[in-house]
C-alpha cells in the first residue's frame, strides 16, 4: 500500500474531486440548487452540518472551557451606531465603477485581472503620453502598472483609460465610488435611511459591545476572553474558491482583553494555542504557515497581525488570523456610546482601556481545510487480495460526521438482529450507519469516502463468542473486540 | 422547606424578576445595549448561550440521531424563488396604512387595540349612519365590529373611519397596502427589483429546496425526515414579551416526508415525540398543553395542525407546533423550480409527492419556556439552621450551564490547592465554576440562582480522606463521595 499523500490525485483536479465528493456524500450542496443556486451561498448537507458542528464544538470546548474565557451569542441585526463605531460604515468598501454605455458594474480591481502586458503598456501610454512609446521590457511595464494602480484613487484613473469589458466602449467609466461591502435591510415598516441595519460582516463588534455586561455577570478580571461562534455576512463582488470567498459564513471569533503592556506576551500564547489546534485536529503540518502582515500594510490601530494559512489547492489562504487590535476597538465603542468601556483593577487601583488580542477563525474555511486535507486517494487490498484505488477521507475521529458504521456480514443467520442490537445500543452515543447492501469490501470503500473512522462486522464467529470485528480506516487493520466493549472502544477515541 | 412553585412569587411579577436574573446573572442581554439596544434582538451571555447550545444539542440528538432522519445547515440567503414557491412573497404580509397628514404608518390590527366600546359605536355609526343611534348594548357592539373587522380588507374600511393615534386627524389614512414581514437585502452591487433577495422568515423551506440532494446522497426511502437548526428573521411591528416575539429568533424544525395514506399515523407519532421531549427535559406538565388549529382557520393546504403551548406569566403562547402539510411544500416546489421532487418507490414500483409532517420549535422560545420554569423562589435553610428566601434555577442538568461548582470550605490548609486541583481535571469534561469568595452559604446560593445541579465543596476531611461533599441544587441534600468520583457521578446525570 502506498501512502503518499494525494498519490495519483492531481493537484489541479484535487478541488475538483472534493468539491464532487461533498455532494455526492451530503457533505456540501449549493445554496437553492433546484432553483440555479444563490452564488455565494451553500447549505451543509447531512454529513456536512455533523462535521461542521464537530469544527464549532472542538473550538468551543478549547476556547471556552478554560478559566478565564467564557462564550457569547450576539445577534446578527446589530444597532446600526455599532458599524459607524467600528469603522465599517466608513471604510468597509470597495471602489466601483459603471459603464455609461452599457450600464454595467464594475469593482476596479477586477477590471486588471486578467489584463494583458501589451494591454498594460497601452493603458500606461494612454496616461502619460510618449513615455512607453519604444521597446520596454515587460517587467518594467508590470512594475509601473503596479505602482500606478497601488491605491484606490490611483487604480480609479487608471480604469478610465480601459476598455468595458462587455460593450468594448473606451473611457466610458464613471468616477469611482465605494461599495460597501455589508448588507444592509430596513427594520421596522418604513424603508428610510433612518430604518436601515445591516448584517453584521464580522461577529467581533457582539463581542465588544458585551464587554461590560459579560464582565460584570461572569467576575471576570482583565485578563480575560469572550468567545463567540456564528454567521457573518458580506456582499462580496468575486464570490469564489468553494467555500473560501462566500456571501454568507461562519466565523469563530475570541477577543481576550489584556493590560496594556502584556499584549505581546499573550500574543504569541494564542499564536501558539491556534497552531496547536489545527495541528492536534490532524491537519497536515506541512500545509500550514504563518504569514505575518508587513508593517506597512497593518490596520492603522494594529499592533501586529499574523494569519494562519493553509495550502489549498488553489494556494496559500488564510484559515485564521491572530491580531494585536490595541484599544482600539473599545476607544471607538466608548467614544460613539458615551459609556466607559474602561476597566478597574482593584488590586492595584489602576483603570484603563484594555488592548484586545484577537484570534478570528472561518468556521467554513477551516472545515474546508479540514476537508480537503483528509482527502486522500491510496492504493488498498480487495477481498481478493489484489490492489485498488480507494477514496478516502482521514478525518479526525473527532471530526468524522460518523462515528461507527454497523455491519452483518451476510443478511442471513441471524447476523442482521444482532447487528440491529448493536446498532440501537450505540445511537444514544454517537452518530452509526447501518449497512447491509453489497458486499462487506464495497461497504467498507463507501464508508472510507464519507470518513467514518470505525467500521463494526458482525460475522458467524460473532454468533459464537460475542466479539466482532472493528476495522480502522486509516490502517485498514482489524481488532476483534467483544460487543460489550464496543461502545468504550469508539468513546476513547472521539471524545 | 416549602416546595410550592414559585411560592412567593407573584405571577405577575415573575417575568421582570426573570429578565431581572437573565440579565444578572449573563443568559441574556438585550442586543447593542450600550447604544440603546435594538428593537426585537437579542444577545445571550455566558450562561445563557451555553443553556441555548444545550437546548440545541438535546433537540438535535433526540431528532438526527435516529435511523431515519438526517440534518441540514442550509444558508440564511436563499434564492428569491423560493419565496415565490412557499407563497411568502405573497402571503407573508401584514396590512398597513399611512397617515396622511402626519406619515405615521400603523399596522391595520393595532389600530383596534385598547379602542373604547363607545368608539368602536362611533366607527360603526359612521360606517352605516342611522344603525347604532339609540341605546345599544355593549356586547351587540362589540360583536358588530369584531364581524367588520373580521378579514384585513374589512379591518381596512374600518381604519378609514378612526383618528390617527399620532396626530388625531380623522379619515386621513391612505388605502392599507401589504407590508411584508420578510427583510430584504440586496445582492451584489446594484440596488435593483433583480437583485432583491430575503432573510429567511423560517428555515423550512431549505429542506424542502434540499430534499433530492438529501434522498440521493443518504440512500433513503420514505418515510424519512430532515432537520435543521438555524436562525430566522422576521420584520415584526410589534416586538414584545422579551424572546417571545422577536425579530431574530432561531428554530429547530423537521419535515418528515411520509407516503399519503400513512400521514395521519405519524403525525400522531410525533406529537406524542415532541411533547415528551419537554416533559423529559423537565417542564412543569401543567404548564403545557395541546392547542389545535379550527378547521376553518387552518391554512388552506394544511390537513391538520396542533401548537404545544406553555403558560408563560403573559399568557399561553405557542413553543412548537406539529403540522400535516399534505404534499403542498414539495408541488409548489416542484411547480416552480420545475424539478420533479417525487418519490419512486422501487418496491412497490409506485411514484408519489410525499406528505410532509412538520415539527416547528422555537429554539429561543423553548430556552424561554426552560428558563421561567426553572425559576422557583422558596425557604431554604440557612447554614445558622434559620430559613431564608432562595432564587433557584431547577433546569435539567442536561440544559444547565455550569455543570459544576467547586469550593475550598477555608482559603488556606491546603483546601484550595486540591480544590483547583478538582477543577483542572473536571474541565476538560463539563463547564465548571469555580469559587472561593465569601461564606459557603452564599456561595450555594449564586450557584443556585444560576442555575448550577451540583456543588462540590473541599473541607478538612477531605485532606484526610480524599472525599468531598457534593450538593444537589434542588434537593439541597450532601453526599460523602470520593474526589476519584466526581466525574463518573456528575456524567451519569448529565449526558
Amino acid at each position: 500500500m502506498t501512502q503518499n499523500k494525494n498519490s495519483g490525485a492531481d493537484q489541479s483536479k484535487l478541488m475538483d474531486k472534493v468539491v464532487s465528493l461533498a455532494k455526492r456524500r451530503g457533505y456540501v450542496y449549493q445554496s437553492s440548487e433546484i432553483y440555479g443556486g444563490l452564488n455565494g451561498c451553500w447549505d451543509y448537507g447531512p454529513l456536512g452540518v455533523e462535521m461542521l458542528n464537530n469544527v464549532k464544538q472542538q473550538w468551543w470546548k478549547n476556547m471556552t472551557y478554560r478559566e478565564n474565557v467564557e462564550g457569547v451569542d450576539a445577534s446578527i441585526l446589530m444597532h446600526p451606531r455599532v458599524w459607524e463605531a467600528s469603522g465599517h460604515v466608513e471604510n468597509f468598501t470597495d471602489p466601483m465603477v459603471d459603464c455609461k454605455q452599457c450600464k454595467a458594474r464594475y469593482r476596479v480591481d477586477t477590471l486588471f485581472e486578467d489584463l494583458s502586458v501589451k494591454r498594460k503598456k497601452e493603458a500606461l501610454r494612454e496616461l502619460e503620453p510618449g513615455k512607453f512609446d519604444g521597446q520596454v521590457k515587460d517587467e518594467l511595464v508590470l512594475e509601473e502598472f503596479a505602482k500606478r494602480v497601488a491605491t484606490d484613487a490611483d487604480a480609479a484613473r487608471v480604469a478610465m483609460v480601459l476598455p468595458c469589458p462587455n460593450c468594448g466602449s473606451k473611457g466610458s467609466f464613471t468616477d469611482a465610488r465605494k461599495f460597501n461591502l455589508m448588507f444592509k435591510t430596513f427594520i421596522g415598516p418604513v424603508e428610510d435611511s433612518s430604518a436601515v441595519v445591516f448584517l453584521r460582516p464580522e461577529t467581533a463588534q457582539g463581542i465588544f459591545v458585551n464587554f461590560l455586561n459579560v464582565q460584570s455577570a461572569s467576575r471576570l478580571k482583565v485578563p480575560f476572553g469572550i468567545a463567540q461562534i456564528g454567521k457573518a455576512f458580506r456582499n462580496e463582488i468575486n464570490t469564489k474558491n468553494f467555500l473560501f470567498r462566500t456571501r454568507e459564513f461562519e466565523q469563530m471569533e475570541m477577543q481576550f482583553f489584556v493590560k496594556p503592556g502584556t499584549d505581546e506576551g499573550y500574543f504569541e500564547y494564542w499564536r501558539s494555542e491556534r497552531m496547536n489546534w489545527f495541528l492536534e485536529l490532524g491537519i497536515d503540518k506541512q500545509k500550514l504557515r504563518w504569514e505575518q502582515h508587513p508593517k506597512k500594510k497593518l490596520a492603522h490601530y494594529a499592533k501586529d497581525a499574523y494569519d494562519i494559512e493553509y495550502e489549498f489547492p488553489f494556494g496559500w489562504g488564510e484559515i485564521e488570523g491572530v491580531h494585536n487590535r490595541t484599544d482600539y476597538d473599545l476607544s471607538r465603542h466608548e467614544q460613539y456610546s458615551g459609556k466607559s468601556l474602561k476597566f478597574f483593577d482593584d488590586q492595584t487601583k489602576e483603570k484603563f482601556t484594555p488592548y484586545v488580542i484577537e484570534t478570528s477563525a472561518g468556521a467554513s474555511r477551516s472545515f474546508m481545510a479540514f476537508l480537503i486535507d483528509a482527502y486522500h486517494e491510496e492504493e488498498a487490498p480487495t477481498a481478493e487480495g489484489t490492489m485498488e484505488m480507494r477514496s478516502v477521507l482521514k478525518l479526525h475521529p473527532k471530526l468524522a460526521p460518523t462515528k461507527v458504521a454497523v455491519f452483518p456480514l451476510v443478511n442471513r443467520d441471524g447476523m442482521p438482529e444482532v447487528a440491529k442490537k448493536i446498532e440501537a445500543d450505540l445511537r444514544p452515543h454517537f452518530r452509526v450507519f447501518y449497512d447491509d447492501s453489497g458486499a462487506v469490501g464495497r461497504r467498507y470503500r463507501r464508508q472510507d469516502e464519507a470518513g467514518t473512522p470505525y467500521c463494526v462486522t458482525v460475522d458467524s464467529q460473532t454468533l459464537q463468542d460475542q466479539t466482532v470485528t472493528i476495522r480502522d480506516r486509516d490502517s485498514m487493520k482489524q481488532d476483534r473486540i467483544t460487543i460489550a466493549s464496543i461502545r468504550a472502544y469508539v468513546a476513547e477515541r472521539i471524545i
